[in-house]
């Protein structure tokens, strides 16, 4: 019976979403899953996935069901389902959906975090067959092949050095005549020979069935030429999905991200936070990890005395 | 070709190092796993595990399998080999093992924890048979039925909360005529009416293919009961295997565990550790996420101007 009354509910239905209804649902909560899309998160755009424990290779769209099937055993998955408000009353919070509204005793933000496109032509339709926005995720692909990074940041240099570091051909490409790095990384680059390609932009990717070419713009000269390039690592910067973390009112560090406990609790009692959104090493297994924190230190603080004279 | 040197060495083949030795294999690294025993760890003796994501149900020995298999496509796995000492020489750690001499620039701890047992007949045969030392990860299959808690600390009453919480009918045996852990547990334990069974120990444990009676001696009276119960959870304390973490002289805590950042560093430069050896949650899920985190610092320490300039 759905009253819309749970004692959790987890904000997001990725890895980290997922793995905290298992244990969440196992730990005798009601819970449940609100996902404003579909469940899966970033995994979803990934062609094949190398890097989760125990599987040599799996797609997204794979992983995810499984994740999804397995959650929910424990817990309702509701997609399509976006909170547009939460108020708090008492120890109790309400929230206001597109689907309707919830009340639940704890929170766990699992909202993530969205890679910054370039916004060119060529990015949307070539992403996962050469345009890729991770290297740790998809680097290993490239092995001996020719790439680029887009971007400035130390996020960029380091995906650089570790494209290099397994046998890439790197170029990094950076619109501005600097990078913003910091200078050890600089210094790395240099070391290891990497060449860049300074005040300079894509205009576009082009293949068919992958990624072949990028057109690179020389903003100096104004002059366009195309570089043939078998992947394209994309290092613009990520935007934490932070809407529902500033409605409750937790503090984000400075670039936006849930500052968490290593227990995944936040600054506010009663809200936790798992995954993307706490920032730190963006990836799947990182996040079911932490899902899995969240909904143990969500029951125990459930458990407490307080919530105990509530019944 | 192996010539014992080594980038990264990672002491300890369970779900940590498993996933370490992906993450840093797929990033360059030169890496190599040695484990003292076979590889999996403590998911070796659990026939069920229903909370790795993902997966509804899957075997210990069958999960850990699949981790080595995929973890052998990265790195060297090297079973039944003891770390028996290292010496630091400048940067370079030096691995003195049961098989031979190992070089590396950085090491992994991921050297796991211990349950501490009874010590009692019949506790290790019917361990996986209803003697569990992890409600979170077994209490599950107890739903509804009589079980014992046996432990007086903070996690044998929290285990018995968590049993309660989901259906199970719970008793609390405790050697001693108080409980040592906290307050507030004890008040949660006393509020949701757990059975406590005080001054008393298990003297055996009875059961052909899975478990049907504990022995439970009286301190007071010496007198001796048959009690049948369907589950019993073991929480008299964990002993971290930090005898590996004593040798690089890494900071423990006050139970022994190693103390790390949130990027899993140790105070030692050039030393990470992950997993359970870390205290905090003790979930499989929770050892592969940090082993990810902590093989991506250490690819990101090597990389380091430091190493740069040692060629």
């Amino acid at each position: 019976m759905d009253d819309g009354s749970y004692d959790l509910a987890i904000i997001g239905g990725g890895p980290a979403g997922s793995s905290a209804a298992v244990y969440a649902g196992r730990a005798g909560l009601r819970t449940v899953v609100l996902e404003k899309q579909i469940s899966g998160g970033q995994m979803m755009v990934s062609p094949l996935i190398e890097n989760w424990p125990g599987d040599k290779g799996i797609s997204g769209e794979a992983l995810s069901a499984r994740m999804k099937q397995h959650a929910e055993l424990y817990a309702p998955l509701k997609e399509f389902t976006e909170v547009e408000g939460i108020e708090r009353d008492g120890g109790l919070f309400h929230l206001r959906t597109s689907e309707g509204d919830i009340r639940s005793k704890a929170i766990i933000i699992a909202t993530g975090a969205t890679h910054r496109k370039l916004g060119v032509p060529g990015e949307e339709e070539l992403s996962g067959k050469g345009v890729s926005f991770c290297a740790t995720c998809d680097g290993f692909f490239f092995k001996g092949r020719d790439v680029i990074v887009v971007g400035g940041g130390n996020t960029a240099l380091l995906y650089a050095i570790y494209l290099n570091n397994i046998g890439c051909h790197v170029k990094l490409v950076h619109r501005r005549d600097a990078f913003r790095a910091e200078k050890a990384l600089q210094d790395q680059v240099a070391k290891f020979g990497i060449e860049t390609v300074l005040s300079s932009v894509v205009e576009r990717f082009l293949g068919e069935d992958s990624l072949d070419k990028a057109v690179i713009k020389d903003l100096r000269t104004g002059l366009s030429k195309e570089l043939p390039v078998a992947g394209a690592f994309i290092a613009v910067g990520e935007e934490p999905n932070n809407g529902v973390a500033k409605m409750l009112g937790v503090e984000l560090d400075h670039e936006g991200y849930v500052n968490v406990e290593r227990d995944m609790r936040t600054n506010v009692p009663g809200v936790f936070a798992a995954g993307d959104i706490t920032g730190g090493l963006k990836q799947i297994v990182v996040a079911a990890g932490e899902g899995a924190v969240a909904a143990t230190s969500a029951f125990e603080s459930l458990m407490s005395p307080y919530w105990l004279t509530r019944g």
